[in-house]
């Protein structure tokens, strides 16, 4: 009862905060935005030193599940580069070590202990509820609300099933899936009852950050590009429907990346997914030509323009606002994540020469 | 002179065992054959034994220069798989040796030493006559051919510009290209000038490797799928144009290979090559619908499906052959090379599904 109160309590403060009219929004529902909004895929990460100096006195599990810090990491990019969309500071496997899996994170990355092959590996798992199992994430979206105070709206987000999947069989980040795929195709019964459990436990998560405050939700398929396109549909695709249907998504868009979108974009909008974030080797105004008022597009610098220099970065950005001028319903964003090394003034360039050049007439 | 006399007289026996009834070359025309053509990428390679043992006794480079070895490789998958085409036996690299640069095989993999980066680089290498620098390309070429007898086509091949060009900016292979990006943005025109004498170099090589008799070609641009749109545009596109339109191809189909085919296909038509082979994760026949006569295509079965049991292998056989039933100019292939570990009966299984049920009616 406790909880379902303060949830009330914080729906009611949510409603009256929810920035309608942030373009980020705007944008999301197809609307007309004053200019193109801008966020970017990991934009709360070690190429900023303040988040190092944290990483310093935290490990990365540990920031993620103190509200507090997590709150001030989610916030450094609104500080630092004045992006138009906070995005929740959190990691996907969150909600698998939720389900009962022993999370780690080494040197390799994220390790999941006993990786899940078998029977009884799947019936162990369990359908975390998100209050009692990751109260954390929602008092970190709690917090980061307050700070935020409407200025720019705040992205929850999970991994899709799918993705999360291959992490709980192989165990650890795959290049190639081969054990996954081995697993899908030789237990497919087996692997679909996982995606169904992997399903249910999102759903009921997004809800949660919902819930919590969360203005929009990206929803991560990272690892969906590896697949073959049968392999696709069946295994991705069907479970990111059933998470998108499965959300409490009024006034709330939904955003689906998904690694491979430039090939499966067509069959992404049977999601019914407000956006879709288009991978950086795909042609994004053709690919927003083709759907129309379908769906609002996301993406899609190469991120590795911004090793170069400030011409060169301009010229890509410029490029890539000119082509996608003619379109409403277009949030500007990088193909994949920020990574690690990129120099802090050339993704604070960025963002400042997309606000610049932006603006529609 | 000795060298014209030679290539005339390789020549004329060319014509006359020119297999130009065989399925493969009527598929790769377009044209109606018995049943579907049916070759792997990297069918000469480490997952036979017999291979293996030639590798216990030769370094890779050895094997790939001492041509009645090299022919010994290239006709293993002829004698142990009876597939429908051989596919000469060399590396990517040996042509960009013979520009200059110094070429070494590690167990890191290729090593290419003073990677390409500034003008005096690029100004010093050649663009190699492949008879004098390389003939043991063109000897294995007619060692195969002889032993061949007409039986199947061989295949010639060779890397795309940008493929080469990322190998010797980087110094090795790259999963990200981050230094080959950095030199295409910030040092365009010395890229282009780069990508220039590599594309000469290229047409030179393969039309060597026609006048020897090779009776296809394939050229693989591995790398493309990293780059952004317009970075494919300008830095693969175009040079896959240039070598395309300077073969001597009459008679002689053009395949072209690159990693994102299955977004860059439509431009890809725009180099006029015969087949078009279509990376895995690809929707095969939707691509065929839509190029129609334009161009013959050739893939795309994931090869991790192989790591699988025989029944799944047969199902996805099954399903991508009776999706192309409808569409002549067809050639079965997996969207990529064979991946070293996968077993030899899976393989030998693979190449009888598709004589079984490729069968046009």
């Amino acid at each position: 009862m406790i909880i379902i109160d303060q949830l009330i309590d914080h729906n009611a403060v949510r409603v009256m905060q929810l920035p309608t009219n942030h373009r980020f929004i705007q944008a999301a529902f197809g609307q007309k935005a004053d200019r193109v909004p801008v966020w970017l895929m990991r934009q709360a990460g070690r190429y900023m030193k303040e988040y190092q100096l944290l990483r310093s006195k935290y490990s990365f599990l540990d920031l993620c599940k103190t509200p507090d810090q997590a709150a001030k990491v989610t916030l450094l990019p609104i500080d630092l580069l004045d992006v138009d969309a906070a995005i929740l500071f959190s990691d996907i496997l969150i909600p698998v070590e939720a389900m009962g899996m022993s999370l780690q994170f080494t040197e390799k990355g994220p390790q999941l202990m006993n990786p899940v092959r078998q029977q009884r590996d799947v019936a162990s798992l369990s359908i975390p509820e998100p209050e009692e199992k990751v109260p954390f994430v929602m008092e970190t979206i709690r917090l980061v609300k307050k700070e935020l105070g409407g200025k720019v709206p705040l992205i929850g987000f999970a991994g899709a099933p799918f993705t999360l999947m291959s992490y709980m069989v192989e165990g650890k980040g795959s290049p190639d899936l081969k054990t996954t795929k081995q697993f899908i195709h030789q237990e497919m019964d087996l692997a679909h009852e996982l995606l169904d459990k992997v399903a249910e436990t999102t759903i009921k998560y997004l809800n949660a950050q919902i819930s919590a405050g969360a203005e929009a939700i990206q929803i991560f398929d990272t690892w969906a590009g590896l697949l073959s396109y049968d392999d696709f549909k069946q295994f991705s695709l069907r479970y990111l429907q059933k998470v998108v249907s499965g959300l409490n998504r009024e006034n709330i868009p939904i955003i689906v990346f998904a690694k491979g979108s430039g090939i499966f974009y067509q069959d992404l909008l049977e999601t019914k997914a407000d956006v879709i974030s288009i991978d950086w080797n795909a042609n994004l105004p053709v690919i927003k030509r083709e759907i129309g008022s379908q769906a609002a597009v996301q993406g899609n610098l190469d991120p590795y323009i911004l090793y170069s220099n400030r011409d060169s970065i301009r010229n890509c950005v410029k490029k890539l606002l000119d082509s996608m001028k003619p379109y409403d319903g277009y949030i500007f964003n990088l193909g994949h994540g920020i990574l690690p090394d990129i120099p802090f003034d050339n993704i604070r360039f960025l963002v400042d020469s997309v606000k610049e050049l932006g603006v529609y007439d």
